[in-house]
């Protein structure tokens, strides 16, 4: 599909302002400790949507031009310099943030939350491209995972990471909000050994893919008394876990009143602005434990996810619901735009 | 069954010496915070074989006359004053362990490690009987589980705290000794998220019975090299988990030589007398955490049987392979002497 | 001080109403398993200052007439039937929480987040008198641990929950409001290896104490910038664990600004009314962990106070700013009401 | 003192065979992503004794020539390329552990078990001579911590890990095995806020440094019953910890039988060749966790160090009992043969 040797087809954000542009760009090469991944498949999230929109976050971070995208899976196609550890032919996927492995968070196992982070995509070229460069240390065999499930890996992994930083085996859970990060959470919390599973959503084809992906128990938040609902599903007594993944103000209510007595409360949707919480009835009287989930354990979660796909615990492939090539990126993202989409993805070689 | 209102039939010892004897006994009264349970199902255990057999350890602990058994499950029938949380009618098991309640175990959530436990069967009379007399405290309500499953969630509850007290969600297990309990745990990691269970035994009936279970892999420890077989199948890596269910010496080194740097190993199996150990090379230098395991947690165990027996995630009735009477009391001792018995219970009602 | 055998003094809560009243009460006597305490000291809390101030909350909880108090120690003078693990002379203090013992929490060792919980002093006779009957399970021997303190065990035990809970050694601990708890927590902190402990407060007398019980450094709410001053305070990292004890929302913001990234922040301060959070800046990008504190564990945490003062690792008499008789208890009040008060006391025989 | 620019002093494993060679070589050169530091203290460890004494492991192990020594600190005098976060003039310690960054272990926060590590002084050459090379990410900036106590950090790092990965707080904790490194547990135990420490040796020289690094109670395992006067001091509970240094079978014995039901045992004393262990009562029956304790954990052991050693919580140096030039290392060898010695350093610069 390349053009020449020395120039790729790429999605890139080519000036301050709304749009993304399909169009040609220099090959990258890998450098030192680096390898060069032919991209197969990529995904689209909603960090691409707030740039091609050009939203006051965008317009605080991005510096084009740059390539975008951050999710992806391909093939190793050349080694940089002293990469021992990988090889050519190789299908990959990687971690997006690359991390400073110096500071006390990258030092002690939790590079997720370096203060230093730079993420592909974001702030420096991206992988909606053929070609990506990306650090070895990024990079993770895909050890027979299909490539388009590569692609969703990184969305999969805050997933990952939200639900098994709680106790799962035999508690009560509930996924408030059934985007595809929370579609994957209800798989993962059922293959995990969660005793029951329900999600809520305000849209009904996301709670049929939630359905579709085991939740036992699906709320629509619309039209049906969340509260009452998963109280009287668990006899009265709450839920053990609630992973929070809408960012909605009445669905984070919803979260901390569903909880049982001592239970957990994973946040990992992103409520815009303030949202009022009666710290005592909510959290404090009920000796309920928070937790802000912010990326993927590097490389725990990494680790875990493979465990799971590997191993035949999880498919994740129906919260698929959307694939386009890399040309019709503006139909990808209208797909997203829409809110019944489940994950969307670009097939790019 | 009963004769008149005041004698009951049971299983008791009845001197000091060999064997069992069927026989009648006084139909037992509830105290102040005591009920009155109707036996319908009990469990048959080694520790029951022990008594029978009067060896070393039931010579120095048992004081006959008593009704002998422990495991069982039943229907209230009479409720002692003051006990408001049950109800005639009720059908419920019981953990067999009665404990001080005022130790630093017990007030801190530790009870299964009081060191005040009096057990029954064993310091008071039992349940292989028609009628037994327990502490309010102690029973727990079936919640719809079938009493035939109720009566072994003692012995299960065994399995359920060696297993659950280890991290398993993506986790790879192996189970070392296919005993009821072995077979048990099998199916515990299953539903709990295990990424892969391995078993081993010696006999291929309990081996066919772990299978059934849901171990993905058996090895036949009297014909297989165990240790390169498991490391195989992790790709030499070892395993996160082991759980040791077997008390026989070489089986004990073949977990710590199975677990991987940094994993856990769950000791539940007895070895009689002493084993010698090579603490550096199969402990320390593997930076290796232990956790010797006794009984069940009370009640935090019963809790999360409960919630995996309730919610289908499990079903361990494959694992019952003998069901006898109460006066066939010594035939059921015989199929667990044989070595080929999965768990034998007693039908009484 | 007794007016006869069968009377004593107390202060209650008559009627409906503002105002406590000094008077005398018919002595109580012990059922079984419970036991009688002559007071000796009781704490005054600010939960007696609603009650006499009649607000919204004692209006909705309180009724009268009830004996109030609920912080105390003193000396067992009677033993009701049944009663072994104690004996009459002995010294003791008592968790004021009287829980079920049934539910899930009680069951497994969260007793202290029992959703059906009375308290003394609140929902039945409490401690401000010359004599309390307690249930035998709620009494704790104070092994030479002096009465006065024995009666400030109930808040400090709650400073120990908030403390011990979060992982101390080494670590850096900010305790934001210098209340009598916030100045135990930073007892306990140091105590207990925090590597350095840092106190604010808008009351520099408060200040005062919490540098008396070990802050190595003091922050004035009022006139200082507290979050960064607490971030060049730990080179601009932020603290591992705040301890939110003061319930004022400008403070809950600056434990959320100035916890490090996957630090911890633990609540006890109530606020009142709703709170506005930016979950997104504040709580979930840093990765942090937020636990609710409610209570004291029951008894893991009077268990760890009762090494913590036998051993002399902490003495919390230094907070103990005001001694009354128990007839002047309105000046007690009105110590507390200044703002200006440690922890005051009632010194009743 | 380096004779030339390009040849510095050192001490050398020149070939197979007992002895150590006090001699010059090639002064060595930072590569990329290394720096080269001015050796100033240097610590002298068992490893180096069995290297000198060329012991079995020794033979198997060691390729001479080799430069020896791992525990050290110094000026960094020569950056490699590549090399940001440190400067020329810093004053810095090391991990000597050489991790291949690249296995699970690794990238999951637990290098210390990678089983890819090379250590310097054993596989690479070491830190006895003028200068040395290391990789900048094993590189510790010393922050104010003196280099005499930089160059003992990492003996003092296992100390460190032992102690720190079980709850100190208010916990009862014995100290078995008083060399060099239990003593410094005695000190870490106490600044982590353990409620009391209590320790044995079979030499009364230890054990005076033991007492004077905090111990409250110091017990002479040649001459007193130990298990006993552990539990007199416990009041016939045991202990909440157990720290076993001295690698004796009859101590780790002692370990078992002094720890308190659901208590920790932490192994970092090698025994050598197996250990007869009654599995059922030392450890099954008591519902003991056992933990194998190797090397520092990289880097969150460090960091913790750091955090104690700057902020005045600890001050190691009564353990240096021996201070010798580089030339005099035989002298310091038979030191740690003489069993009386604390901790024995090289004073290099």
């Amino acid at each position: 599909m390349a053009q020449t040797d020395t120039r790729m087809h790429a999605i890139v954000k080519d000036r301050p302002g709304p749009g993304l542009t399909v169009t040609t760009v220099p090959k990258p090469s890998p450098g030192p400790g680096e390898v060069l991944i032919a991209v197969r498949h990529a995904g689209v999230c909603g960090t691409d949507l707030h740039i091609a929109d050009w939203d006051p976050w965008a317009q605080g971070r991005i510096r084009p031009p740059i390539v975008v995208g951050h999710e992806f899976a391909g093939e190793i196609v050349q080694m940089g310099e002293g990469v021992t550890e990988l090889s050519v032919g190789q299908l990959v996927t990687a971690e997006g943030h690359l991390v400073c492995n110096h500071c006390l968070q990258c030092r002690t196992g939790n590079g997720h939350i370096c203060r230093n982070t730079r993420i592909i995509g974001v702030d420096r070229d991206g992988a909606f491209a053929e070609f990506v460069v990306m650090p070895a240390t990024n990079v993770l065999s895909l050890d027979g995972i299909p490539t388009e499930v590569g692609a969703i890996m990184d969305p999969m992994g805050n997933a990952f990471h939200t639900v098994l930083t709680a106790e799962i085996p035999g508690s009560t859970v509930f996924i408030v909000g059934c985007g595809p990060i929370g579609c994957f959470a209800v798989g993962i919390a059922r293959a995990a050994g969660a005793a029951k599973v329900i999600a809520s959503d305000v849209n009904p084809k996301r709670l049929a893919l939630a359905q579709q992906m085991g939740a036992q128990l699906t709320i629509n938040a619309r039209t049906d008394d969340v509260v009452r609902t998963v109280q009287e599903a668990t006899g009265g007594e709450g839920v053990d876990v609630v992973c929070e993944m809408s960012g909605v103000p009445s669905a984070l209510h919803q979260a901390f009143a569903t909880v049982r007595m001592g239970g957990r409360v994973q946040l990992l949707g992103i409520p815009r602005g303030e949202v009022p919480v009666d710290f005592a009835t909510e959290i404090i009287f009920k000796g309920v434990t928070i937790y802000g989930v912010i990326g993927r354990k590097m490389y725990e979660t990494w680790h875990d996810m493979r465990r799971f796909l590997t191993n035949g615990m999880l498919d994740p492939r129906p919260v698929i619901t959307h694939r386009y090539p890399l040309a019709r990126v503006d139909d990808a993202l209208a797909a997203i735009r829409s809110g019944d989409a489940g994950k969307v993805i670009l097939e790019i070689a």
